[in-house]
């Protein structure tokens, strides 16, 4: 397990292998996660406000970026907010180069932009992308909570010059050291899939929203709202900020998203005035393999340990080893764990 | 309270003073509080399947509608599908020529199409709309769950030609008989209302999941679910016939509200691919009311009993009480209970 974390082995148990930039909500839940599962972490935050309360949890803070990468950790996971990307980059390119074994991966909503200012700094060699599907309404350290991480699962991006070594260190992290499960993807298929079912949501949740404020009755309807409001516009409660940033970062998908719900909507509204038959039925029937697959999701849960999913081992051959993923991945495969560094052990939970 | 609901007046505790039409999901967890709330009830569906235990539950019931009506309830309350309601009155009209003391209200999620039939059948003048904010996306007496109305809103609707004491029956009913809180208003309000904060989101909710299942990474998308995307598509799990029977019965108001979240969500897309800065930054602040709202409500639920909201008394006048109950509601105040035949309390809940 040469590219690895080790998770008892030669090292102290309190040595930093893992090292985190930005204990934010999401940074802070995995740092924190990493420690109560035995592993050394190191991060650093661009403010220390929550250094105090970190070390006490067992992290160890460090003053400066420098700080960090001379811990010597043998993964960076870049934990800070997207717009601070650029920044954290350009101050951690001097300090890498004379570390070649440091593998450098993120947690960002968006891979594409990421992979773009991660190769404009000169880092691209040593990147694996990667995206927690993790989070929640809050935000910062102090909502923090490990249990973030409870059964997430994790996209990891590939391009085809990504070294297998460092997807096998990324893949390991995720495996072993978070306990969580992992597709692998390319770029553009993420970014697009990642719009599809949060980003574009987002602005629709905030629309809604704005549709209640803008109402003169807006007090009638706020008193009628039950559970399909509140679930409709949860995530339109957070940061609208920290939502603004994550549309832009991916607007064209969201944008093109956006213009396919508004056509989807009109069309509705076309078919009520025309009171259209036809057109009602499809709508209401096209996402029916949608809910067959969520009634099967909930019969598994129901039945808890008795009805594992059908577990298979996937061959990950040298050479092609992104579309072997892919591929897997486009059969609704998730990866649980590397039995060795070219076999894995995939479950099947997709739609199809 | 010669046309409320005795709790614990004259009659035999197990007398049955509320009779319930549809022992489904709505209609079941009523009957089923009402009962534990030690009021009877006698109760008709239009199969027999759900007899046997809701008999053992206390709840009398009725071979027919006309044995229904001759237990002599002082209320009913219609609690069928819609698609059913038309036969229903039809059926109910003649048992109800001899029995003028009986009011009629119902449970419908659309309150003008409904006056419109309860008109047609000839029993408008003993009727008052009633719409119970509760429910979720399971059906059927099965799920029938007195818990369902905990903390439920009831939004009753009245017209120029209501009768008061027919109104102050179906006030008493909810607020001491289901244990509920009340706004008052008329069709056309409701009806607006309930499309913005329900029947429009489903719909929304709907198209998301069409969105996903149209997708040919469907797999993938579905992977990279998480919170955001499953909060805001659950109504889409719900019976689709069922959301299209809600949608069609308030098409119209439906249909506009689509077509201006369409215009939001295109008008976003258009800000995004012309990073139109000003318009963006409009977007993302125009809920901020309704945040705020939400924040206080969360700030008021974490300080629990220490931090009542506000009472105030409502004297409801002889003449005109439609506006005044209406005005009250729009300020975003609910009725808690009835002090008096022309005095309520009432309490601050609202957005402003």
């Amino acid at each position: 397990m040469a590219n690895g974390i080790p998770l008892d082995g030669g090292r102290h148990a309190g040595t930093p292998t893992v090292g985190i930039v930005g204990l934010g909500l999401i940074g802070g839940s995995l740092a924190r996660r990493l420690v109560a599962r035995g592993i050394g972490v190191v991060a650093w935050n661009h403010r220390p406000h929550p250094y105090a309360e970190a070390e006490r949890d067992g992290i160890r803070c460090a003053a400066t970026l420098g700080e960090l990468v001379d811990a010597g950790p043998d993964l960076i996971v870049l934990c800070n907010p997207l717009k601070a990307m650029p920044g954290v980059l350009v101050g951690l390119r001097p300090l890498l180069a004379s570390r070649p074994r440091i593998t450098l991966t993120d947690v960002g909503s968006v891979k594409g932009m990421v992979r773009q200012q991660v190769e404009a700094a000169g880092l691209g060699d040593r990147y694996v992308g990667a995206h927690p599907m993790a989070g929640n309404e809050h935000s910062g350290w102090q909502a923090a909570d490990p249990a973030l991480y409870d059964g997430a699962l994790w996209a990891l991006t590939v391009t085809p010059g990504t070294d297998y070594a460092r997807f096998l260190a990324v893949a390991r992290f995720v495996t072993e050291g978070v306990g969580n499960r992992i597709i692998a993807l390319d770029d553009t298929t993420h970014d697009q899939a990642a719009a599809l079912i949060s980003h574009m949501p987002h602005v629709v949740a905030t629309a809604l929203v704005n549709t209640l404020v803008a109402d003169p009755d807006r007090n009638i309807a706020a008193a009628l709202a039950a559970g399909s409001w509140r679930d409709m516009t949860r995530v339109a409660l957070t940061d609208p900020e920290r939502t603004r940033a994550m549309v832009e970062e991916d607007s064209r998908n969201v944008a093109a998203l956006l213009r396919a719900m508004a056509a989807r909507l009109t069309g509705v509204a076309d078919a009520l005035d025309a009171y259209d038959d036809r057109a009602l039925t499809a709508f209401f029937a096209l996402g029916q393999p949608f809910r067959e697959y969520k009634a099967r999701e909930r019969a598994a849960a129901l039945a808890g340990a008795e009805r594992q999913p059908e577990e298979r081992t996937l061959a990950i051959p040298a050479e092609g080893w992104q579309e072997t993923l892919l591929a897997s991945a486009r059969h609704g495969e998730r990866l649980v764990c590397l039995a060795g560094d070219h076999t894995a052990v995939v479950t099947a939970a997709g739609m199809d």
